[in-house]
């Protein structure tokens, strides 16, 4: 049995019992429900340890001219271009993601490393000459040293992209975390950065669970900790680390509303809800879990649409890329998601299609759940109210635009939403006036491009800057502001008691 | 006597007793200990009324086009230097320092209202055409919304001025609580603002103290917090507002050093160190407290030049500009602040010049503290570890620029520090690996122009983003990403079950 | 009667018969034809002599901090608040345009000036740290030196606050030109200039004609010309500056064209036409002289709404700001407007409604002329391909969005253009792929706002870069790149024959 | 006999015969001036050929969304590494420089390739919410057309690789004029970005001479030149391209000064010159031609050490990477060197060392000139004025460093210059006060990297916008600025005839 250990100072262990003492667990497929690994949880020694070999080779790292430390990256995305397919089948096989679905993880993955290649352009300060006669001051963005990144199960292969290649980039020093329930995409990438040539220490990859999260977030060497998963974790990730003198980002849950307007091409908002919602089992933090339809006669179409498409949808193994649909991650997180669908039909919701029950040939003990969808929800169901982070959609009724943007505005999640119109009015004054961070227009899943960032708003962020794109290289730095002048020496100077100015 | 109270809603409220139930507080001349003034502090009700007031006019506030906003700023900055006496009166009066110098502490906050005018330039977002076929992606900085300023003793006028004019320019509102020792300043400058057209409710002042400040980082309503002052405080309002999710800065404290090269222009730099230590009696977190000179004969020059230039220092009321110092800020103050001077003894530092038992005829009981000069202090020494906050300037020996560094490296604070050279691969070396925000070669006060921003690091810093400047503005701002498309309405897409990338 | 002369070295010349020998020309009151002034042209020693003052003053002011530079600014934006009025009756009773026309002209120029306070944002050079090894570089954008700009009738005191506040701001000075017919609002702004403190010879102003021009054209000590005029004129300049080593930028004419598409409120629509082609007679390089709508439903209803409006448009002296149009500026460009009226007419266009031949009681002798609407205008029709810069109006007809932007992208100019629609995806279409610099959507004159830049694609710009906003930064500076590194003077380095790379 | 012909449309037409008649010229190898192909010169209607491709491929290729254009440079990248060897080959045997010092140009050529990865980020446009009620302004950076480049001998594979990657990532297509002495790595590198995935016609190549540069000067297609060359090349080529309604940049000559101050190492800048001025024989624009030594004792020094130094210096063929200079590139290239050594004798400089009938055993025929070293030289000699493109080092002695720069900032050129010292404030003084475009401050070959802009001042550059870097984004796209906004239909709006602003 394989065993996913740490990557620690440039050396990969796969020997999950080594001295640290490493405690297994099993890593299961959730298509049947059989272990294909074990994966090593890393004992708070394992993770100094780690951060240790961080910390020794942060000077070296960090004086490595920008544009050395950046080249890496190029040969980083030309090996993982080469390598996609085994990623993707870690991610197929630990996550159950459809292959294809795996493969646009990964190329976006991709993308934030060519965002990372702009480095030396984002990295520049700002200079200027003469702030006081012959004083000139600017302003360096320098790294912070070692910082960690613990991240989800939902995106093994991207996520971790999203930190530790700019942090390296920008002159930090990386410890990662990966979700121990997916890790061997993340362990797999790491391994070609070494290859790459990111030097041992600079890149550092340990596999745990609360123990390893713990040290990371206590440890004062560690300087910056960046976290993706749920909410409840998020808030306790930001204020342990914070609290412990470190920068922290930490993002959290989700609730995403699409609205439809009656103008809108109905067909096409139907189809591009069927990707947003149930793609990937709604397991991700950007899936569309809410539509708004205005107006009943645009209500009914829509469900009328949607179950005609959900009928053809196809569920299955995530090998076999012909599938729409994949499992669920665990046969606990099914049982999560079931229990969100009783509570709709308890609470009074609709069940319109009801995908429960459903047995995959070959696959019988995977954890398979068909899309459903609930019409008729209202704002304060559990099923409105809480991420259910499953392939439900729930179809909401307002009779206008400010109704729908209330209810989203009112929600405690501000994530991501979209709208459907083809009036350029409306639109101007959804995405201006919506509480939430990422907005579509008629973009059903608008997660910013890699040179833009990503970052929601009220309780699906904890922290100022959002990831990836020009916000993270403000968060792997720190700015000091250099002020400058060189006296002549043979001419006396008066002295200043009083507070200097340019007045 | 007259009562300083609160600015609610665009009125002025001077009754201190009223229904909302302040407390009273004398306010004092430091300079002969009489009362001359009494502030209200409020009670939480009337914080929330103020919060209220806030909340009440942010959405046409937010939605007014940001030059109209900015432009504000330029009466404003004509009307604060129509009536720079009278602030700086109410400054020398309530904290004691030099009016002159209080007239450069106001001109630096006038230079902050200056760069508030480029607030339509920073407040652009980033706009990206065709991020994917006829798909265009942008960001706004959009407002956060009611936002709240906790402002020290030591800066009356210009640390809220930091704060609010920009907070106000990119669409927020506003609740000031300048500090209840030096209250009037503040207070008069946001009379000044709603002169200048600043509608009621965009900016409120109210005064207090541990309610007030409490409230503040406790209701839902304000979003983000900005603060000034010691570290322990600055740790607390960091970790609460946080901890409610609010967005936070807080400056703390510092222990600034200054390092003296043998390559320096010896005069010049005890000069320059003469005002830096001395200046508004060393209450100023940039202010230099320690100077580390390298190499004995540098240090013994330096300790003669500098007991030269003390001997002729005049300390004496603030209202004569002629004086170079006045009192310090409080009775407690002073015993605190020989309470360091005894320690310093004690533990062996040698008392060069000894300030203490100044008597300033006409104010024998105004709290002064003459200039005093240690020399051959130690890092572990309290008189190096902890900030004093008042005229004690402390010099270290070290024989090495290296052993200076890792003096400075290893303190607990990194707020500001400058080196004295001649030699520029001496500053280079320096400036890049000090471990400080804030850096000045041959610049004793290296408090960052109003364009640039203002920070330290380590734990003079909790926050991610620094004061003014252009860090300001992403501090008062949340980044909002749209993805935009329209597509033809005639045109059938097909489902994308897949994670959407460019690849 | 009054002479308009000079402004050199700080010293207001109104005797025109100066030692320098400028000739008089008559200025002339549009609205009556009587003459309200003389304005001296001055000669190549004249010119020269400003010159030398700019040249004698850019050393100083060059090194000036740019914040001291800047804060005029802010004095200046104050004056010229005060004295509007003076300034507005200078441009009315020269040009003719109605008075609250010129306030607006005025506000914008001011507005100009107001970006002009982020010069020390927007002058900050780029900082890199460790390009490599120890080896850091940066740019500075550097003033010029000596700059001259030469504007036109139509827009006298916004143009050349296009231009000379942002130049000298970056530490130029400089040389105005502005047109000999309306001569005396940028005369007296500059005066306002200089009681704002600007030091002498750092803006001049030389009235004159050719003989001028050509003196700043090819004079060595001019660093770059800013033009605004007509095409033929722009061009001449452009070439003639540059041939003679100056960066330039001339902007030329204009053919400005508004698409109506059939799902925009039309009535909305043709209010918005009435003032972007009626406005100023029509005297703006931005105004719209040609209304394409889509379908002849739409144009026929747009004819008749236009129509309607044109009946009731006040046409009359400026002064009386209840007037919509004053005269034309001169009886020489009346006469040239006439013209184009009898092309169009002899071509085949239809004039549906003729202004010519207006007699405003007690303005009699006035260069009146009132609106006129063609239609059925076809593309190689004179009053299409010419541009009138008088109160004509000229529909065209098209079957398709396309066909309306084929006339506009084959057009020789490419200055301004509007839409009118509803529809987000034929805005987005429109603005994407129009040839044309300037796009309003729904914004019928789309002059950028102050912190954008203005400029147009095609004839309408000889040059690289916009007017005012951030191009203008660029413009009036030229950056300057240092490496820089600092070796230990111990150790010996090798020689290094190859070229220096990062490899 | 290899014909070196054109690529057009993605075909490499090595038939330089072609339907379109070229005429073919020799190629010939420096070290040995025996042929070693035939360069095809194109015809006019060869050069149309390819604009016609470009045009074509233009529209499809400016619709790609930037990130996939950008992604082919990726690829390059890997390409130019792989196939570094045979492109330096190429270089070395038809220009005669160092293999290893071709290896240098490559990787710097890469780098810029690098840079234009940064592309996605560069290009974005900036965004304004709100410039008046409900009203957005942003504005976009498009591409221009059809762009042209014309490159010289010297950096064949270099310079043409600062110019199309960025201009293609900009969305232009691209046609390429290489030196005809120095045609084939041009040619393989296009080669390769084809097969790197760039489409037919957006990139193509014509070899030429003054017939085909003259079509790409004046063809109307044709929207942007970049040229490096001489100073009277660029000229003619700046003012025939803006004559032609064109953007230009025309990069010339230079002359560049090193200045030492008595505190420099010595030796440390001295071994710095050697490289500066004798690499690749002083055919580079770059190569420091002049020393200026401030005091004998210093020039003295600078000389013996120098003299020492050529004394041990390899002169021989290329392709042995042990020489430190080959050949010079041609026969009558020799001469002209030649000429400059006659000069500087007979007006009275001291030739302390001469180059002059180096003969290289087995490359007798071949062009070579050993190092020259001039004593004694003075401002008006023909060997100052003028430049000698040769390795001939020329050493003026100046007092002070005030004299030494005002040598310089009296000279023709600005291209480059460095200074080598200790001490800070001498180098900001120079580098903030000399009329030269890139300064090293102890750099000998100030080049700025790659995320930096290449340019230099007064005859040195003809143009606005430098080469490379953010520069070089700026030179290939032009701004169009969008100003929207969406009435509410039912809203009836009131004229307006005023200009409008925010007033």
């Amino acid at each position: 049995m394989k065993v996913i250990g740490h990557l620690i100072n440039g050396t990969l262990n796969t020997d999950g019992d080594s001295a640290a003492g490493s405690r297994l667990q099993d890593v299961t497929n959730p298509s049947t429900n059989t272990i294909i690994g074990k994966v090593a949880l890393a004992s708070k020694a394992t993770v100094e340890e780690a951060i240790a070999a961080a910390q020794a080779a942060y000077p070296a790292w960090r004086n490595l001219p920008t544009a050395k430390r950046v080249r890496i990256m190029y040969r980083l995305k030309a090996l993982l271009e080469q390598h996609a397919n085994t990623i993707c089948e870690h991610i197929t096989r630990e996550h159950g993601k459809v292959f294809n679905d795996a493969m646009g993880e990964l190329q976006r993955g991709i993308e934030n490393i060519e965002y990372v290649c702009s480095a030396p352009e984002m990295l520049k300060g700002e200079h200027s000459r003469n702030v006081g006669p012959a004083i000139d001051s600017w302003s360096e963005l320098q790294p912070l040293g070692v910082c960690a990144g613990i991240t989800p199960f939902n995106f093994p292969a991207m996520v971790p992209l999203w930190m530790w290649p700019m942090a390296i980039a920008c002159g930090n020093t990386f410890v990662l975390k990966p979700s121990e329930r997916t890790p061997s995409s993340a362990l797999f990438i790491a391994e070609l950065g070494i290859e790459a040539g990111i030097p041992p220490g600079v890149l550092n990859v340990v596999n745990g669970d609360k123990e390893a999260v713990d040290t990371l977030l206590i440890d004062k060497r560690v300087q910056a900790v960046s976290f993706v998963g749920s909410t409840p974790i998020a808030e306790y990730v930001y204020s342990t680390a914070t609290g412990h003198g470190k920068r922290a980002q930490a993002f959290g849950g989700a609730k995403n509303h699409a609205v439809i307007m009656p103008d809108a091409d109905l067909d096409n908002a139907a189809t591009a809800l069927m990707g947003a919602a149930f793609g990937s089992c709604g397991e991700r933090c950007m899936a569309i879990s809410v539509a708004v339809a205005i107006g009943d006669k645009c209500a009914d179409a829509l469900v009328a649409k949607l179950t005609e498409q959900i009928a053809v949808l196809q569920v299955g193994d995530g090998m076999d890329s012909r599938n729409d649909m994949g499992p669920l991650v665990t046969p606990a997180h099914l049982k999560k998601v079931e229990g969100f669908i009783a509570a709709g039909i308890e609470e009074g919701a609709e069940l319109v299609v009801d995908g429960r029950g459903m047995k995959i040939p070959g696959y019988e003990r995977g954890n398979y759940l068909g899309a459903c969808l609930f019409d008729r929800v209202t704002p304060k169901m559990t099923i409105h109210s809480q991420e259910i982070f499953g392939p439900v959609l729930c179809i909401m009724r307002a009779d206008t635009l400010q109704e729908a943007m209330d209810i989203i505005n009112t929600h405690a999640y501000g994530n991501g939403t979209c709208l459907f119109t083809r009036d350029g009015g409306t639109a101007r004054y959804f995405s201006d006036n919506i509480k939430v961070g990422m907005v579509g227009i008629n973009v059903p899943l608008p997660v910013p491009v890699a040179h833009h960032s990503f970052g929601g708003w009220k309780r699906s962020l904890f922290g100022d800057l959002h990831a990836y794109g020009p916000d993270s290289v403000r968060f792997y730095t720190k700015r000091k502001t250099i002020t400058q002048r060189w006296p002549a020496s043979s001419q006396r100077e008066g002295v200043q008691f009083n507070f200097p100015s340019n007045g």
